[in-house]
């Protein structure tokens, strides 16, 4: 693809990490560091670096040429640093404070070098540990706004936007979207991966015509509309959080798509969250979820008046109009979601982790259920506040 | 824009024309060639040159830096040369026979050099002469189908797809149709052109927010829909006939769009004729539209089964909404462009050469009303066999 130095790349040890910190002045060079490899996901290598005494640290990230999960053989393009860091940049500007700061990026070597957030917690883990998490949802509402808004056709001159859509361009991350989010689950094929109990509601899902021919429109949203710079994989393991403070972080799976995938995702894991929690314990993720969609609509509203260079924007019902789109969008996305993290490659610990196993596996039959509901009734479901109702509804039995 | 040399870069006259066509081998260097400039667009040099003794010619199309229309002052990137060589080659593998073939290009020029059709007339010249056209329907069908389905998502492979869509990227000609179609005829903007008898109804369509927020609505899919491979411009002047053949020229403003905008432009140009005939004379038109569109739809759901890639493709209804979505968006493209052609910039000689005058504009004003009401109706518009009706119903006044 894109790189062009391929055989000056190499990966990274630790050792080599902590040099290269040193030799980019981001700390002194008479000082011993700490160095750590703390990549948990499938993709990449990232180094912990830090100076004992002061407390100091970075984060390193590093691109590999394979996707760990499936091992070497799965070759992935390096040029998603690019991307990724070009992301971080662009959200910077965007939305200030609510992503990691960029101090370095090398093209040649995959790597960027970035804020360390060791004090935060993902929130995923966090909302496992029944944290409160006074200003996620807000945080996230006010992220998306700004990110999705100030990327799209409607406040951005169209020749900046083209090039922008040019610029993020992502086939080989898009395509991991396209098969494990919009395909595989959908079907019977080997990639998928779940419990022998659940076998009866995965094959329930793929003779459900009326869901498949709904995701097929979905995939096609996802593969045609250019509508804003998404972050492209936007679930609770992608945020760092604290009562005080969210950081979204790894989007390398950004790029140019249809507005509602990054709430929807998003939603999604509250959701699959949500079902790992005892009933009087999911009021926090339904009000989170409520905050977090009315924060997003108040502020993409006031960008909308304040900075839209679209002329039609000041067509009665046009404002309206479009957020009724994206909300449909993001619930038929997070139906997706919600059950491709059940069935398909990439689980959620929040339902792994579930004991005793027979609660696990009727959580998980109640995920399908919620999901294809979510597909097929997007058009149903008007605002946010629904959703709870709908969610009971959903995984009774 | 993406165009290194343009300091290289001059028109040709018409000696130099022809002497480039030696150059290239084109022609024996002892001949005695005729050359003519016979470009009446408002973007392009377009030189005919001719071997009186054999009557063997070629076109020699040179891009200007500047639209003529406004005059010098509104530059244009010189890059569309390569996206029109690039789409016409494209275009022939798909649909062979249905463009002219391309034996030379020079981006530094501007300059495709290409096969001669003046044995063929204009499409719309041809349509305003009362001609039989017996096969331009079934060819446009036939054209549209296999272009459009060819570089979708049906039949691409993701990375290619996309790789096409940074090719095709095209923002200055894209900036004119999301003007002088989409935005300004719905607005009293300057650049609009009419007759003062059509004021009137100029300004009811820019108070009704009916019409506005469906036009934004389709504004928008053209911002953001990269569907397939567009032509970008299909009107009849556009298309090269005789009673036997069938050539698309010009896909200048090729780009990744969506798909009904093509048939739309060119079913709208068709009853841009049919408004300028007796109702008597109507009938070849109507035909003409259903021919092209079940031709359109014929083909488009041969390929699909034949050569979708697309794993959803098997999924009862999928073809079928995509085909109703498809029209959907093409009689509401087919709006626009019949509102645009009528008080925009841009006008047609269909409308223009009426006579007498008052007849004229009445016809002007049934265009507006038919515009507004394909857009508005889009959706109760279910297949072409009802367009006649409906056009009937829509100018009666």
């Amino acid at each position: 693809m894109a790189i062009a130095n391929t055989s000056l790349y190499e990966p990274l040890i630790e050792s080599t990490a902590s040099a290269l910190a040193v030799r980019l002045g981001l700390f002194e060079d008479n000082l011993v560091l700490n160095c750590e490899e703390i990549g948990d996901g499938n993709l990449n290598l990232v180094f912990h670096i830090t100076d004992p005494k002061s407390g100091k640290g970075v984060i390193l990230k590093q691109a590999l040429p394979y996707a760990k999960v499936i091992g070497e053989s799965w070759p992935l393009t390096l040029d998603r640093a690019r991307i990724e860091s070009s992301a971080l940049v662009k959200q910077a500007e965007l939305a200030p404070g609510l992503v990691p700061e960029v101090y370095y990026t090398d093209q040649t070597l995959a790597i960027t070098v970035m804020e360390d957030l060791s004090h935060l917690q993902i929130a995923r883990k966090a909302l496992m540990d029944r944290k409160k998490l006074p200003l996620l949802a807000e945080h996230i509402g006010t992220f998306l706004a700004r990110t999705l808004f100030y990327t799209s056709d409607f406040a951005l001159k169209p020749h900046v936007k083209k090039r922008l859509v040019k610029q993020f361009t992502n086939p080989d991350l898009c395509k991991i979207t396209e098969d494990f989010v919009f395909t595989d689950p959908f079907f019977d094929f080997e990639s998928n991966d779940f419990e022998p109990e659940l076998r009866e509601a995965a094959e329930k899902l793929w003779e459900d015509t009326h869901v498949k021919l709904e995701v097929a429109k979905l995939k096609r949203k996802f593969l045609t509309e250019a509508e804003a710079l998404l972050h492209g994989d936007l679930h609770t393991g992608s945020i760092f959080v604290s009562e005080t403070e969210t950081k979204v972080i790894d989007p390398e799976f950004a790029f140019f798509g249809p507005i509602g995938f990054d709430p929807g995702q998003f939603i999604a894991n509250l959701l699959l969250n949500a079902l790992s929690r005892e009933e009087q314990d999911q009021d926090f993720i339904f009000e989170a979820i409520e905050k977090a969609w009315n924060t997003f609509e108040v502020e993409f509203s006031a960008a909308w008046k304040k900075d839209s260079l679209e002329r039609f924007s000041e067509v009665e019902g046009y404002l309206e109009h479009t957020l009724e789109q994206i909300f449909e969008d993001t619930i038929g996305f997070a139906g997706c979601e919600v059950i491709r993290r059940t069935i398909g490659l990439a689980h959620v610990a929040d339902l792994d982790t579930i004991e005793p196993y027979s609660r696990r596996i009727e959580s998980k039959i109640q995920a399908l259920e919620l999901g294809k509901k979510l597909i097929k009734n997007r058009l149903n479901i008007n605002e946010p506040g629904q959703l709870k109702r709908f969610f009971r509804h959903a995984i009774a039995r």
